[in-house]
C-alpha cells in the first residue's frame, strides 16, 4: 500500500466522526479536528492525523475525558490555573488560550497554565490564535520524558516546544514553533522509516555516549537538548525545556520532569504522580497595551524584509522567516491535498471499522 | 602585569565612584555597581568591571546620559512602555523590573518592554530581582548586531540574552541566564586572550563557512545562533533570538536588527534609525496568581532534587541545576575576591587618573 493524498475537508469529516464517537460534543469534535488537522496542513505530520489513533487508544485506557469540566482554579486579573479535567489537550489548550486573550483584552496581558491535560497538538496552533485579535501569542506544554538534560543518563524531559506567534500588517505574522531539543522525535520517525542514520548531537545512548541510531530510544537512550552537547550549548537547551516544564506543570500542578505520563496508552503512568496529567502554559499580550498596533505592524513589516532581504550563504536560496515554511505548505496542501503514510491509513481504515465510519 | 585578585568591596567602591564622576546620583551609581559587579561575583567576567570603561567611553560620546528622566509613556495594568532616556541599562532596568514586580504585586502578572537604553549588565540580576518576591522573573535584552541567523552572512541579531529565575523554598532558586547563540561573544574573548582555537560550530567567516577562529569576527564573520547549524537546529536559536528582539524592542520602540547600536564608542551608530536605543523586556509573574506559594517551592524542591540526582554520564560528577555554577561561583569570590586581568586593570588604573581617583 502506498502513500496517497486525501483533502483536508475529508480527513477532517472522518477525524471530527471519530471524536464524536468517542462521546465528545459537536463543538469539541470540531475544534480538536481543526488543531489536530492544522498539523498536517503545516507539513508537521507527526502531531496530526497520524496521533489519532493514539488519541483514541488514551480514551480507550479511561486516560482522556470526551466530556470534561474544564475549569478555572484560581484567578487574578492576568493570570489563572485551568484544570482540564483529563480532556483532549486538542480542546483543553485553546479554551485555555480563549481565558489568556480575555485577560489581555482587558488587562494588557493573560497568562494560563494547564493542568490535568492531554498531548495538545502543534504549539503553534494555540499561539496563533492570539494573531487575530492583534495580539501576540506564546504556547508551551511538557510532554513524556525523553530528553536527558546536559551530563544526566536519565530522560527527564519531553521536547517541550515553545511557540510564539507575532502579528505583521502586509506581511505574515511571524510564527516561531520550537521543540526545545536539538531534534524534535518526528523527524527520528521520519529516519526510521526510511532507514537513515542520524546526524550525530541529536541522540545519546543508554550509556550516555553519542549514537545515530534513529531507534536508540527504544534502547534507553535519549534525545539531547537544542545545542547537542556541553561544548555547543546543550545546557542551553536543558534550561529552555525546564522552563517549560517548570511554567506548564509545577506552576498549575501537573506532572513534570520523569513524571509526565506518556502518549503511549500502552505505558502506564508512574504509580507516584506528583500532579495531574500533563501541563501546558499559554499566554497573550495585546500590541496596543505596548504601543499602537499599527505601528508596532509597520516595523514587523519592515524587521520581516530586512530579515527576508539578507544576503544568503552559497547553495541557500535566502533567509527564512520563522513560519515561512509551514505557511507555505499549509496553502499548497490546502490546494493539492494531505498526503498520508500508509501505516497510518491502515490505522485510520482500522478506526473507521471499529466505529463504522468507513474511512475510504 | 599579572592578574591581581581584589574585594568585591573594593573594586564597588571604586566602580562607584567613576559612576559619580560622571554625575550619577548616589543611589544610581549604587545600583548601576550593584548590577554591574554581579557579574564578577557570579564569574561572568565579559559583563563586569571589565566594560567599566566601555560604558564610560559610551558617556563621552554623548551616548549615555548619567541623571536620565525615565519615564512611562503607556501603561495598562499588566504591561508598560518605558523610556530609559538614553540611561545606563544598569539603572534603566532594575527599575523596569520594579515596575514589572509592582505590577505583577496587584494584578498577578507585570510586562515591561524598554526603550532607549543601553548595556543592561546581566540579564540574570534583572530576573533575580523577582525572587525575594516570591515571584518568576524573566529579563531579555537585545544587543549589538553580530550573529548572522542561519543561512545569513549578515550579522542582524545580538547574543540576545534570555534569564529566568524561579524561587524554591529550601533548595537555591533556579536561575538560567543564557544568550541564544552558541556560545556568547565572552567567550570568545577568554580565547582570543589564551590564544586558543574555536570549537566547529561557534563562528561562520564572512562567507558563511564555519570557522574556528576566535578573531573571525573582526573580519566581517558571525556568531552563530544556538544550535549551530541547520542540522543541530541553528534555526530555532535564530527563532529565539528574534523573539527577544522583537519583544525588546519592536513592542518598545527602540532599535531592533541591525540597526541595534553598538556597545563600543568607537563605532558610530547607524544613521537610520528605526527606533530609540536599545531595548529590554522585563516581566514578573506572582507564584500566587497560580497556586499557593509554598506548594509551588515544595514541588520545585522535588524537581530540583529529582534533576540533581540523576544518573551522570561518564566522566561528569552530575547534573547540574541551572544558577549551580554562578551561584558557587559567587560565593567563592564573596569570600576570596575576584581576579582581575592585567588589561582590564590597566583600564580601570587610567580611568583613576582620569577621574581623580586613585584604582591602587
Amino acid at each position: 500500500m502506498s502513500e496517497l493524498t486525501y483533502t483536508a475537508e475529508k480527513l477532517k469529516g472522518f477525524t471530527r466522526e471519530i471524536f464524536r464517537k468517542i462521546g465528545c460534543t459537536d463543538d469539541d469534535a470540531m475544534l480538536a479536528t481543526d488543531v489536530l488537522l492544522s498539523a498536517d496542513l503545516r507539513g508537521i505530520d507527526s502531531h496530526g492525523i497520524a496521533r489519532l489513533s493514539g488519541y483514541i487508544r488514551l480514551w480507550e485506557a479511561s486516560r482522556i475525558n470526551p466530556t470534561p469540566s474544564i475549569r478555572v482554579v484560581h484567578e487574578t486579573p492576568s493570570t489563572a490555573v485551568i484544570d482540564g479535567d483529563s480532556g483532549l489537550g486538542l480542546v483543553v489548550a485553546p479554551k485555555a488560550m480563549e481565558l489568556a486573550m480575555s485577560k489581555a483584552a482587558t488587562h494588557g496581558s493573560g497568562w494560563v497554565s494547564v493542568r490535568n491535560s492531554n498531548h495538545f497538538g502543534i504549539a503553534g496552533y494555540h499561539a496563533m490564535m492570539a494573531l487575530k485579535s492583534d495580539m501576540i501569542g506564546i504556547a508551551m506544554t511538557n510532554a513524556s520524558p525523553l530528553v536527558a538534560p546536559t551530563f544526566s543518563l536519565d530522560r527527564l524531559l519531553g521536547t517541550n516546544p515553545i511557540a510564539v506567534a507575532v502579528p505583521a500588517e502586509e506581511e505574515p505574522a511571524f510564527v516561531a514553533d520550537m521543540a526545545t531539543t536539538t531534534a524534535a522525535n518526528g523527524k527520528l520517525e521520519i529516519l526510521q522509516r526510511k532507514g537513515m542514520k542520524a546526524p550525530s548531537g541529536w541522540i545519546q545512548d543508554r550509556a550516555g555516549r553519542p549514537s545515530k541510531d534513529p531507534h536508540e530510544l527504544k534502547n534507553g537512550g535519549a534525545l539531547m537538548p537544542l545545542g547537542s552537547d556541553y561544548d555547543h550549548g546543550s545546557h542551553k537547551g536543558y534550561c529552555l525545556g525546564s522552563v517549560v516544564d517548570i511554567l506548564s506543570a509545577v506552576l498549575s500542578g501537573a506532572n513534570y520532569g520523569p513524571w509526565v505520563p506518556p502518549f503511549v496508552a500502552f505505558l502506564a503512568p508512574p504509580s507516584d504522580p506528583v500532579g495531574k496529567g500533563i501541563g501546558h502554559f499559554v499566554g497573550a499580550m495585546r500590541i496596543d497595551a505596548f504601543r499602537p498596533a499599527d505601528d508596532f505592524k509597520r516595523h514587523m513589516d519592515n524587521w520581516i524584509r530586512r530579515f527576508r532581504s539578507s544576503a544568503p550563504v552559497e547553495g541557500r536560496e535566502g533567509v527564512l522567516i520563522p513560519g515561512d515554511p509551514e505557511r507555505e505548505m499549509a496553502a499548497y496542501r490546502e490546494k493539492h491535498g494531505i498526503p498520508v503514510n500508509p501505516k497510518v491509513i491502515e490505522d485510520l481504515k482500522e478506526l473507521g471499522i471499529r466505529f463504522g465510519t468507513d474511512f475510504g
